[in-house]
């Protein structure tokens, strides 16, 4: 399904090199301000251009076709569409056969019998988080004052994260990275019983975004190595807030109050400028494969906007869910 | 909401406790083979009685209430529910003020205005993955020739997981641990664009599990220290499988035909036999608070055949979706 | 899927002569006060012992095995549960292989495989409706003050409901009726586009009684032969209303504060006391068929309090989804 | 929800005078041909231009951004777009505080707080058909062999539909009809229980249509004034099929695999050329109206092909459905 999302809704499309990319988003409230350039900020840190990035350089221009009237949201689906102009298709032509390793080709291939765009990965590029990034933007201004903020942490297992891209590009090789994200002036009881935790949530959609190999919220794997007195946040008042948060801003599934704080492993890319060994589909025989197109050395340099969209696209969702659980029969004694 | 799955759906209800818990399961096909004597080996694996585990000892005996005749699935849904014996209620009666650190009390009560019932967590306790494991059990049955299995693999980050568990025990203390999961003999394939991804679903459900923090595929976070020439793995024949694994068996979000492997953090238990501070409800003061209750020292024990479980009910799904695409339309030449 | 509604969401379960039917109802606000004997009034409106209904005499009594909690609902799925008692699978046996005209049976078989419970019906039993009306005891309670009363206006195209059925009794015949419902004190606007409008909603769920053959609202069939300068309603002021009330209480899908009126057409009972052609599904040949158990006369008797039930649920959630929307950005000038 | 469908899933967009109205189509088959000239003939029907319809007249050109390559779908989201350009926005100015009798503007402006695109009703409008008539394309592919045909078989009471909207268009009034629909080539057990039957879906996406006040399924209404000797369809074979058809094809929610029948009661176009009474909404007061803009005298003569599309799309997802609940377990002796 390419839908996310059950009040907030939003449905990608489109292929990393056809006519364009884009999203259609369902269940935004009515009378939210919204124009194209809101879209910008966000659209240019996810795009090329910085130490490590592809050089296909998409301008990104979004359009918004649908839901928006006199400068504001009216209730309706918007949709917001960008045209691919800088695409290259004829690069692809000779990977057709050649599967890329570390990509999907062949099981995509396989699993749609072989009628799926193979051009860049068609939908299974990474260019389709453009529609991700424009319905965070969306969602980022429906829940205010939250705010969210990832950022890099490491690459290749530093924290010097230039000098890891630069050492890997010299090589014609890539490298993966940390990425952390947190939540602010998060109100408490966002997050739904059983499935719908809050967990639940931010993991499915982080794992959409291709490339993504982990996640952990607060200590997360280190949680694992201590004991309940060590990790136990004590209860700083009756707000559901802690005094620490090594369990990142979530009890039960729902947020406390405190910061939410998770961390995602992105893998490296898997494009690289070295021979590599593949199976030719035409013949069965093993091959090998040089890519040439355009790549990231790094893309989790791109990944912080990507995953703040998702962040944001689910609390957005949890907020409105929350909206209308209203205190109908009031508080129990 | 407390369902998961699009055409194998699952439903959870009850309390720690409440009279029941267990678990409605809808679309299931009809002619499957099933008793309640199916189910005993999966309860058991997850029932207290081994070290570090709760004295409370639930029978956990499933009775099938519908969907079953002649001692196969009809096609129609199939409720099981697990009575409730071993309550003990007033246990919880002096903690309904304190709430307890690590656990969701504070929240929990917030967000339902005070109505939830409180008693041992009520639905937001441990003892909801009964129903879990119940239609993992009818999962398991669904997905073969796949199989998943689940084990303990760490505890404090020690392989020697017994020792690890007395010596908390003997401190009144809890621990965490590492869970891993494998799935074998799976097709290629499965998995779906763009937002129900192998790894969004299962850590979806995966994380719906109390006390779990982090979750990673294949080589996981250690592949944000790779370079792409390590982590990329070459192709090894037609079939969507590949030489190496450090993907974990899933390339953009899709099964490749190999193992699908991750491992999942589980917190220490958060009710251990120590003194611990928390906020009086009554006063909002500060004061202090020793949970007697019966409680497992370091419940990751406990965790793999819920995980396990988990898993069956994903890929339960997943082959059921995957089915429907039939090559209708052939195959492109 | 066995499953309707968005926030307020029930699933239906059981058999006919299996251990129980009954339904799990997910969305509940919590605080809602609720016991057993809130039941009674609609399940014994639902039940036979009238004139025209069977005399298998279920006595329908309601446990509720979740989601309660010191007599008011705690937000969590709450499980209604009703043993069946008064089964007679017996008399099925001789109709296994006899499918009864104007049933399923034939069509279940071959959906099924064979692996259906075919006594009764089975899941396509009038049975299941039991569980509907539960839901519906629950959903009246949210959406109160909006009421919902249906009520039986003709049988066999007569106002004189019993001697239509009298007379068909006694011609060891059946008969069918209309049934009228409306929804007083309906706040306007409730009703979503595009896809889930009012009038979708309320014949969705309708039509999942067994039986029901059309639906019209407001002047519905009679609205084709009008004109518009008839048709049209005049706004009555800047509540939504109208003066008059040809729409039935809904434009574009919403309702407008006015009454909610619809029709339903039921047909004949199935099961008459009369010799009916068949196939033998073992033979293939034409064969003759008495049907004996116990089946009402006229069961459009018993739809009322169904339909009830069924349009509560409808505006329970349409309720939940509208608390949402907020006037979160106010009102534009 | 601007979405319906489970695998074969649609969402429409788009404002009658917006910059454009769509569909966007997920789930359907890769390898299915496709291309724009394929929309022409069924968008053309439900086009203005015959009698009784009104002047504006889009060109209706769809554009796929998404879904397609070299001539085949992909299985990745169908985008099909149409650019509005006869749009007249400035008539509508007038209208901005004078709701229309019949249509929905005040209650579409009380739910969004007065932020919808009040031109022309918006979202709300027929117009928003245009992009449900491209997904009945797509899934009168997918559901070959089955064929769906609605035509209008009355005009304000009359089988003599063209005298009876001249007879209106000379007087400036609108006229209602009714359309009836037929389903063939159907295979037997399509439909899902207890909520997803054939009826539920159909009416449910029926009821989207603006202007539809009543459906029925084979003999409808009429079946409400029969006895079940007369009703009672009598199986014809063990196919499932019956040699009456008085139940509309249709049996305990599936499909028996005879035709498949249903009539739909369209209202008269509320928008008339008289001049109408309404309220002021600046002032609260009744106030006279004169609609200009362009509008049909009777819009059930665009109707079929909206039906059609609608009946096509319930068909595909229910097909699918099928499809994959696939005899695992073979068949019961």
């Amino acid at each position: 399904m390419n839908s996310f999302g059950r009040l907030f809704r939003i449905t990608l499309f489109g292929e990393s090199h056809g006519p364009c990319v884009g999203v259609l988003i369902d269940g935004c409230p009515a009378g939210l301000p919204l124009s194209e350039p809101d879209f910008y900020e966000d659209l240019q840190r996810r795009r090329a251009g910085g130490k490590g990035t592809t050089q296909r350089v998409e301008q990104d221009l979004p359009i918004i076709k649908s839901g928006l009237f006199q400068g504001r949201t009216t209730g309706a689906p918007i949709l917001v569409i960008f045209e691919n102009r800088d695409v290259a298709p004829e690069q692809y032509e000779e990977l057709r056969y050649l599967p890329r390793p570390g990509h999907a080709d062949l099981v995509v291939s396989r699993k749609y019998g072989g009628f799926n765009d193979f051009r860049g990965g068609g939908q299974f590029s990474g260019r389709l988080t453009v529609g991700l990034v424009a319905a965070g933007v969306v969602a980022k201004k429906i829940i205010r004052p939250l705010r969210v903020m990832a950022e890099l942490k490491e690459v290749y297992g530093s924290k010097d994260t230039e000098a890891a891209i630069e050492e890997a590009e010299r090589k014609g090789d890539s490298v993966g990275g940390i990425v952390e994200c947190k939540v602010i002036e998060v109100p408490p009881c966002l997050g739904e019983p059983f499935f719908d935790t809050c967990e639940s949530l931010l993991s499915h959609i982080v794992f959409a975004i291709p490339g993504i190999k982990g996640i952990e919220f607060g200590r997360g794997f280190e949680a694992a190595r201590m004991k309940g007195s060590e990790f136990n946040d004590e209860p700083q008042d009756l707000s559901g807030r802690t005094r620490t948060n090594n369990c990142g801003g979530i009890l039960g599934g729902m947020t406390t109050g405190n910061e939410v704080v998770f961390r995602v492993a992105v893998r490296p890319t898997p494009s690289i400028k070295r021979v590599q060994l593949t199976v030719d589909t035409r013949t069965g025989q093993k091959s090998e494969l040089l890519i040439k197109g355009r790549h990231d050395v790094c893309f989790a340099v791109r990944i912080p906007p990507i995953v703040e969209a998702a962040t944001a696209i689910v609390f957005a969702d949890l907020l409105l869910l929350e909206q209308r659980r209203g205190r109908v029969y009031g508080e129990r004694d």
